[in-house]
């Protein structure tokens, strides 16, 4: 299993447009690095100061485990893979890198120039500041959260690939692998519910290991409405689950396709069941036993994508 | 996505034997409770006090993160799919079960009769047992570790099934959701190093949610030498890579076959890579991303399940 590749470009591909709405933007030109990061350093830090990095760990408001100073505190990233992906995306906003002298060795040896200043710490000083169970790789990273799209946008830009839809999925492990999936297997973007859905921390993008940069990412506040939208637009809204009527390596992939997947315990919400235009489940050799969500959904969009170079040829 | 299947017969099915090894044995006929419950419990302790249980969590000898007592204590599984699915295992000797009100209802329901003394608990208790970040659902219990099989058994009982075969895959969840994708597209058995693996313990098992009791789990010491054996016996290997050679849906599954896989970071090691057959990769969209191991062994064995349900129609 190989690194995630660099970040490419995700601009509008020519897809059913909203009207209203615009195209998935190209990334942002904004400078790979603030600008302004000497600004938003706390009082007393020093770009090179591991002991600094300590202090503020141990600080009580600070909430490690989210990857979060506190409730609205910078983002924190971290792991090789997240990190380096994180400084090939332009869009990216970075206002600290903290590298172990390893880390930016092979990080080094991957992107040649890093553009940020970087803070040399040890293990040790990511351990307190991240927490002991976050496996940083020797690197970490405090940035702002990517701009938000519009699902509309998402779907305006799908072409023929596949939108993942998320009803409620909560595990952030779960969402950031369907995130790496998602990549592997050519699926535009990812639509989650607002509420009852892993904030894009840290936790999340380790699982997604760089992911998390290249596939896009959109929010709503109202599934089922959404659904509704994008079958007035001309898209198929599929649900995956187990007493699905269709096998979903039967399924005509070359419409445009919103792929509806619920949590594991839960599944499908009763209404986002009854949005969806059918349901299909994945053939199996055990009906009775169930498959971890990310594992569903690497399934179903490796069927899609065979289904897709079927048609191509 | 539902509930894991009761426990099945695993018996022989008829394939390939080894001449001095026998068939993988049925489930044992061991009662499905220990008879001895009674003695094993701690002095003072008492079968509905849920005092005693934050007592024994409390004890600094415990490492509730294990879901072990202290290094030889024992085992300890938890969450309502794992704890149905080892009450329906007649091979899993059980000395414990610690149910709230609402799970053993929800158990009950599943069930009918529950067979062990149940120890009626709270959620802090079992918070205070298992540590915070153990999602139980109100039931956990303590038990023995299954009769670990010898994997020339596993082998010889593969039939026309899969054999899976892990490469030092160090994360538990990612074996727990290997293990349920075993069950799912029906490989016959899971073969692991001895060493660089996870215990099969409580965070295993839930990511598992039940699979560990369907499916039966080998450790080896040497694990070349041990590929080395299958080939001699009429297997074939398939490691399982990036860079492989072949398209893993073009394989043809109707031989005995062993797929392995490697860590997510190191991949196979060179001497595993150099044991194996072939090499065969995975149909991807993007290349250069990479796909979580659960993941990617999810996609292979439903693969291998679609190309055997081919060749018998």
């Amino acid at each position: 299993m190989r690194p995630c590749a660099p970040g490419r470009d995700r601009a509008n591909t020519g897809f059913p447009n909203f009207g209203k709405h615009t195209p998935l933007k190209p990334p942002s030109q904004k400078p790979r690095f603030n600008k302004s990061w000497r600004d938003r350093k706390r009082p007393g830090s020093s770009s090179s100061s591991p002991g600094n990095v300590g202090h503020r760990a141990s600080a009580p408001h600070e909430r490690s485990e989210t990857g979060h100073d506190g409730e609205n505190g910078p983002l924190r990233l971290y792991g090789l893979h997240p990190v380096e992906a994180a400084l090939r995306n332009p869009a990216r906003l970075i206002h600290r890198l903290l590298l172990t002298e390893n880390a930016e060795r092979r990080l080094r040896e991957s992107l040649g120039t890093i553009e940020p200043p970087i803070e040399t710490v040890s293990p040790r000083d990511l351990d307190r500041l991240l927490g002991a169970d976050a496996v940083h790789q020797g690197a970490a990273l405090e940035t702002e959260p990517l701009p938000e799209p519009d699902w509309r946008d998402l779907a305006a830009s799908a072409g023929g690939r596949p939108l993942i839809v998320l009803d409620q999925v909560t595990d952030p492990h779960n969402v950031g692998a369907i995130l790496r999936s998602s990549v592997v297997f050519g699926a535009s973007g990812l639509v989650m519910t607002r509420r009852h859905s892993p904030p894009l921390n840290g936790v999340l993008a380790k699982s997604a290991s760089g992911a998390l940069e290249l596939i896009p990412v959109a929010l709503v506040a109202n599934l089922a409405r959404a659904l509704d939208e994008l079958k007035a637009a001309g898209f198929t809204i599929i649900g995956l689950d187990g007493e699905g009527e269709q096998a979903i390596e039967d399924l005509d992939w070359s419409r445009p396709t919103a792929l509806v997947m619920g949590s594991e315990g839960k599944g499908l919400r009763d209404l986002t069941r009854k949005t969806c235009d059918f349901l299909a489940r994945i053939t199996t050799d055990d009906t009775l036993a169930s498959l971890n969500v990310s594992n569903a959904a690497a399934v179903a969009l490796h069927s899609a994508l065979l289904a897709r170079k079927r048609s191509q040829s």
